[in-house]
Formats: structure tokens, C-alpha cells, sequence
């Protein structure tokens, strides 16, 4: 049996001053624990309704694990894992930064999409919603595990940075038309606030994506997907035809 | 004041049922129903909090649009508007397909690509959710507007089909490496199971977004972006360099 004060304590971390006072966060169900115990994060405890599939874990009941649990649906077991220590970012490949993207979903898919093209550093403005949020976790379906996300104040990064910065913006050249080195920095901003002043003045050059059609906009992860493509289909300095 | 049994109408089509017996639909909020407003559809029946903004709209008091709102901060105006009817589909052009979408944000994504690549038409299998569900018109962001959505099972129109078929698929070819016709239908299925069978045995050619990192799938809507990006980039039979 699980003590209340563990229960308790599992719980509290929730929320995102707990998860950085104990520099802890929690993940759930079979998947994503799985993916997260094969990965080098490292795990603090484990807790399973399933023995068997996780057998050096902590048994716990499925009314206590319903009572700590994000889920709608608890999913056997729930992980408290290690908040990776920030290392300094290397520019020595492209780097993608968010400026204020506060929906969890939206952040989640675009953690899973630097993990699909290999750009293994994400860099989030302090008002970017937490990565170790429950529902940011999920949307990443295991890909945390895969990309090193920084908290940082953008103009803090951008302004001492070696490498040109891109930023994605409606009124930016084509992106098919812009140059584009092996390594850089793509920032692309809230949907509905654009890249912030401070960061606009920091850029080398914005980048759009053309529109055959008449939607105002993109949803900031369907934008991040098209540029993060087009960086690795020739992020050799070409021009495309 | 509106009478109680039209709340109670307006409310009833929040279920899919009674809008496909009144052939009937509500949108919400200023700026999905100043552009639908704007657009062919046509609207039975608009009610507002703020009669300035809407001068033709039924006046409605806070309290009974809070009784009949899908949003959880109801947003001046709500509008009544007719289900377009079902056109044939035709093949001059790309159409996309979704072989079981089911979840409201991810269609509503979808939709709104379309628009932004000028693909008018969207082809939906019967298990995907409704396109006049209130979630997924939130997400569309208007594009609703502009994208002819319809639902019909995928074999029924794949079979008798005058364009070649291209499947998403992580084990297909790579994009880059297939020739695009500027008429064509795309293919993408559900992240969970993918392609069904029966659909799969009328595809002329799988396509795939190369990877670079380590995850395990994309979001079906950053892979339906990533593929009509390519599409509209070079849909003119060439073979990217």
C-alpha cells in the first residue's frame, strides 16, 4: 500500500511550482512509461496496478493510482522522473524556439515533431506553457524523452547566438526562396500574438509559407512542421528550384 | 426574448442527429460568424448579446446564450446556419481524404489547411467525426467557410476513381521521390490504425515523410501538412532534386 503522504505528494506535482521545487514530474500509462524507462531520464519511482508488466515497481491499487492520476482513464502505472538538469544550448544544428505557445496539445505535437526530424534542442519563452505538464507529456507520445527542452528569455539566447535565426511570420519571404544553412534558429510565435517585439528585432530573416487558399492563418504546429521539413530536405545552403 | 423551445431546438443540434434531420448547424463567436456571414452559407437564424455588432441578428440575453452555448465563455453572437448539400465530388483538382479521424481538433486542423492550400474539397470516411460537431468548427477557425466537406465511404469513391490514389504511410516511398500529378486524392488515416484494409487495395502509390530522428508517427496533421505543402509546391508531375 501506498502511504497518504506519497499519494499526496505525487499529486502535488500537478502543478508546475511543485515540479520545480523538487525538479520532479510525473508520466502515465504503459506507453509512455515504457519509452520513458528505456530513455536516459531517470526514474525516482514507479508505481503499477500490473506486477507483471512492470515488475520492479511499486504495486499500487487502482483506487489509489485513480486518485493521483491526470488520466480520464488510468493506464497501470504512473512514473516520477527526473527533470533533466538545462545544459547550455549548442548551435552545431538547428534549434527550434517558441515564443508564448501556451496550449499544451499544440506544444506536445511540436516536441514530437523535433523528435520525427532529429532537432534534439527546443528552446520556450518563460511563457510557454511547462513541458512536464500532464497533458504536454502525453501529446509527446514518449518523445520528452528524445528532446532537450530550455526555458530561457528569448532575447537572452537570440542576441548572443552564432548562428542565423528564422523566424516564421505571415508577411516573411517564401521559405522556398530564403537560403538555409546547416544550422539556425527557427522561432515561431503564439497564433495569435506573432513573435513578440524583442524577438523580431532579433532575427536574421522571416520565412513564410505560401497560400494557395484563403485561411488567415496556420496553427503553430502544422507551420513548425512544414518549415522543420523543408530545414531537413536541404538545409545545405540551396536554394530550391 | 427567445421562447424556450427554440433554446431548446438550438440546443438539440449540438447532437449530430438532429443536424442531419434539420440539415442544420451552430456556429459561435464574432469572428466564426462574421465569416460565415460573409460566406455562401446560409444562415436560418442569428442571435446576439450586442446588437450594435449584429444589427440583423434576434436580440438574446447573456443569460439564455450562456443556456444554449457549446462555449465555456459564450461569445456575443450564435448563429443557426443550413448544412450545405452534397455536390459530386470532381476531380480537377487534389482532394483530400481521411480515412477514420475522430478527434474534433485534428479535423478542425485539417479543414483549415485545406483553405490554406486551396484544396476545396475534403473527403471524409462515415467513422469520421461530423464537420458541423462545435469543436471541430472552433478549430476550422472559419475555414469551414471554404472547404466542401463530404462523407461517403472511401471505397464507394476510390474504386471509380479518375485520378491516381496516394496513401500516407510511414512504409511508403518518400514524398520527395514520387512524381505529384496536379490531380490526385491524398489519403491519411487515423495515428491509431492507420490505413484500413479496404483502402489500402485501391492506392496507386504510398508515400511517406522521411525521418530523422526517433519518433514513432507524426500527428495526422502535421503529416497532411508536410504532404500538401510538397503537393502544391511541385504538383506538376516533377521529382524534387
Amino acid at each position: 500500500m501506498v502511504a497518504k503522504s506519497e499519494l499526496k505528494f505525487i499529486r502535488s506535482l500537478r502543478q508546475k511550482k511543485y515540479r520545480q521545487r523538487h525538479g520532479l514530474f510525473v508520466a502515465e500509462g504503459v506507453k509512455l512509461v515504457a519509452d520513458l524507462l528505456a530513455s536516459p531520464l531517470a526514474a525516482q519511482q514507479v508505481y503499477t496496478t500490473d506486477p507483471d508488466l512492470f515488475p520492479e515497481a511499486i504495486p499500487i491499487s487502482e483506487r489509489d493510482l485513480g486518485t493521483v492520476s491526470s488520466l480520464v482513464q488510468p493506464n497501470k502505472v504512473l512514473g516520477v522522473f527526473r527533470i533533466p538538469e538545462a545544459e547550455p544550448l549548442q548551435f552545431t544544428d538547428w534549434v527550434l524556439a517558441l515564443d508564448g505557445v501556451r496550449d499544451p496539445g499544440n506544444l506536445g505535437t511540436l516536441i514530437r515533431l523535433c523528435d520525427w526530424f532529429g532537432i534534439g534542442q527546443l528552446l520556450c519563452s518563460p511563457d510557454t506553457v511547462d513541458a512536464f505538464n500532464p497533458k504536454v507529456l502525453q501529446a509527446t507520445m514518449g518523445s520528452i524523452a528524445r528532446v532537450r527542452v530550455h526555458y530561457a528569455p528569448l532575447p537572452e539566447i537570440l542576441g548572443d547566438c552564432p548562428v542565423p535565426v528564422y523566424g516564421a511570420s505571415m508577411e516573411g519571404r517564401p521559405v522556398g526562396s530564403e537560403s538555409l544553412p546547416q544550422a539556425g534558429v527557427l522561432v515561431v510565435g503564439s497564433e495569435s500574438h506573432g513573435l513578440g517585439e524583442s524577438v523580431r528585432s532579433l532575427i536574421t530573416a522571416t520565412v513564410s509559407i505560401p497560400a494557395f487558399g484563403r485561411a488567415e492563418s496556420l496553427n503553430v504546429a502544422t507551420a513548425a512542421a512544414i518549415l522543420l521539413y523543408e530545414i531537413r530536405r536541404r538545409g545545405d545552403g540551396t536554394i530550391q528550384r
